[in-house]
């Protein structure tokens, strides 16, 4: 642990014990800095770590306050403990069974993977998509096949420049969404039969892929709020030949988990010495409440084995289907794949986007997005906090539109789906997170959604039904 | 063969002979039917046929007249005769590297599998697109996903029902085009190492799906106006243990072949015998030049095993990237398979599409679009048969926009289509349109763009260039 979190765990243990208090103002940067010998730079980096987790705010010109939503005091989940052996994947039929259940529009979607359609900027969407496509040279209608809108490849190009990496727009290829770069990766990278490691609890989706592939998985051990273990990754690769890791470094899904960046470089590094390449899932990398953007693992990358899956259907337009992959020395596979399974991304969609972005103001987007779900976990959490029952273990990531709750273990968290579907809540109950069905007693909570009197009452009605299914104290 | 072909057959003949010529007036259908004894509906439906392959046409008020394209006395390639066993395919390489080369705008695409951008209403769908995603209720931009959007869906399903078909909404799933439609299909049924039985020549694409899947073709004789050879069928089925057809009865892609409505019956049937699965890809079926149009296979399916694939790509909106499958009795493995892939169809291309089949006119702009057609293929034919080397032998596709050249067999197509790309022109050479590059000496001309005087120069060079690859006579 870094001294910056060391001094902001110590900070978080005095607001747990209430010694300090929400609205109480913590010490000046200089203030810290001078009484407790450490460097200003440290004091900032322990206060936005703080930040991040939702338990101070900056006031302008005034400093930093406790947080009237830091009194969350449940513990956190601890790290999985997945078997060891790897596994055949059958979940496919669950998975479908759960979101089957969900699509009705009036329930309130705790179980939706989806952030509230009310943050996306539609109607500007909707306005540079007729402009553009009033535009279009009719030639590009049936050009833009292949990898993609040239633009649109170099817009994303850019933005990875950003943030002081450099990828070759020719290494882009857009995609209908992530899912369908993460699907192409997969294939590009694996023969039916071959091993791939996953987190533990992972995307369901990830274990679909591999069910569909025909590919074992192994689980590996990951923190609540680090994600992969490194020890528990290198045991893995010592016991089982994986030809692949799927793994979401940035606020995982369902954890939330941020993995340090320097963890990353290991985690390349590691990588790189067993020639494995990453499937690197970032839909949610732009939904960061702290200062600083994390990197993608692929920032870490030199010998082009990491594939890194983008897409704007989570923080810009939902329904447009536009993801992408820079996929390093498999592009040209990953270009191939598409080609043949499903040609190419639709035109006006990849216009849209490419507009949008060529306008500006993306950046300012992602700012409100980002505070109001930050605004909407410390709702969330405090609610959860409050109506779910003694025991409960919940996450509290420093980023995306999730909470991970752990339930006492005599809750069946497909009992309260169905309980709570009754109640017009969709819930996305912990079996369909792992191959085997573990996490029976946990939720992923999704709090993206009109962070309203609606959220709190839907997580009371969940608490209470979580309750009503222990045995009596 | 019918009366009416028969009838038809005959009078192709004397203008094949030149008895009849170009501008020559038919006699009236009255004439023909007291003359030669038939009734009246006979003659009609060999004027219909006569019309289609582009020999006569009708003026309004007068009587039908010997075209003037109709002097096209090349012969017509014969049957297909495709070895017996079954292969391993291993194409797309060769298929990536003929394709790429035609990606370049400057171009004339002769090879294209596109007909021209300036047949598509782009503007009306660019409105209609802008004014769709202008009212759309933000909660669909993420309930459109799953099997796609319903007001399209349903619109399809009236589109089956104007042909007499029953196809509910809810055994159809929206794809991205047409070829995620049938790779999703083609996987829904089989197992790696699976033998699908193919037409011959086939469409590149079902190649690749079968070499991306790792199945094994086995291609079935194909007659270049009929389709698939339902004898050559039956002994393929009786060698193999076929696990599914992939098929395209209505004008295929490259042969432009039509089988006719009652062998599809037959194929049906046949099919049923042996509970395979057909995959029906019919993109071109909107695409005829005669009166009626050609029913699916599907419309004689009672055992819900055809699944039928169409696409909007084609004839309304290419790059929009929106396609179909009425799945039947697989239609929830295709549903769940989508889902798995990439999620869902774009929401924009949908909403576009669904709109401009409420608003009407339609069928108008199909109208347009098949004139059109015929005339470039007209245009085509006699630049062909004055152009080719002499033993050339060409279809007449009764639909679509594709020629399929047989040139004589000392040409090799793919040195031609190397020569034809330093004069500007793509061509797509028979060899990729078999697991065993057969068809060597074989050409796909597209004719659906600009039919004017660059259709014909392009013609004309292509032309020169396979006689200049000929040994001296």
């Amino acid at each position: 642990m870094k001294r910056y979190e060391r001094f902001a765990d110590e900070i978080a243990g005095l607001i747990r014990q209430q010694t300090l208090r929400p609205g109480d103002k913590l010490p000046s940067v200089r203030q810290a800095s001078a009484g407790r010998q450490i460097s200003p730079s440290t004091v900032f980096q322990a206060y936005y770590l703080l930040e991040a987790r939702g338990l101070i705010r900056a006031r302008p010109r005034s400093g930093y306050y406790v947080n009237a939503t830091a009194r969350v005091t449940s513990p956190e989940p601890l790290a999985s403990q997945p078997p060891v052996s790897s596994t055949h994947v059958a979940i496919s039929d669950l998975v479908f069974e759960v979101l089957g259940a969900m699509r009705q529009r009036e329930l309130v979607p705790l179980g939706s993977a989806f952030p509230g359609p009310e943050l996306f900027p539609l109607p500007r969407l909707a306005r540079t998509l007729a402009s553009g496509m009033r535009r279009l040279d009719p030639r590009r209608i049936v050009e833009d096949l292949g990898p993609g809108n040239a633009e649109l490849r170099r817009q994303i190009a850019l933005r990875y420049a950003v943030q002081g990496m450099k990828v070759d727009p020719n290494e882009i290829v857009i995609t209908n969404g992530a899912m369908e770069a993460l699907n192409l990766c997969l294939q590009a990278v694996t023969e039916p039969g071959d091993v791939v490691a996953i987190e533990s609890p992972t995307f369901y989706a990830a274990l679909q892929a591999l069910e569909r592939l025909k590919l074992r998985a192994v689980e590996v051990t990951t923190h609540p709020r680090h994600g992969v273990d490194l020890a528990a990754l290198r045991a893995v690769l010592a016991r089982h030949r994986v030809k692949a890791c799927w793994f979401m470094p940035n606020f995982q899904n369902p954890l939330g988990s941020l993995m340090p960046d320097e963890v990353k470089r290991e985690l390349v590094a590691l990588l790189g010495e067993h020639d494995i390449p990453l499937i690197e899932d970032d839909v949610y990398g732009e939904l960061y409440f702290g200062r600083q953007p994390p990197l993608p693992a692929k920032a870490f990358d030199r010998s082009g084995s990491v594939m890194h899956c983008g897409s704007f259907s989570k923080c810009l337009a939902p329904g447009y289907r536009v993801g992408w992959v820079a996929a390093g020395r498999q592009a040209q596979a990953v270009e191939r794949l598409k080609l043949m399974s499903s040609l190419s991304a639709p035109v006006p969609s990849q216009q849209a986007i490419s507009g949008y972005l060529q306008q500006g103001g993306y950046d300012r987007h992602l700012r409100q997005l980002r505070q109001a779900l930050a605004g909407s976990q410390a709702r969330a959490l405090r609610a959860v906090e409050r109506h779910f029952p003694k025991g409960t273990r919940i996450t509290r990531p420093e980023g995306g539109y999730f909470l991970w709750v752990e339930l006492p273990a005599s809750v069946d968290a497909l009992q309260l789906q169905r309980l709570a579907l009754a109640h017009s809540i969709s819930l996305a109950p912990g079996q369909i997170f792992s191959a085997d069905r573990r996490f029976g007693h946990c939720l992923r909570l999704n709090f993206g959604h009109a962070a309203d009197k609606r959220l709190d009452n839907a997580i009371r009605t969940v608490g209470q039904l979580a309750g009503s299914l222990m045995p009596p104290a």
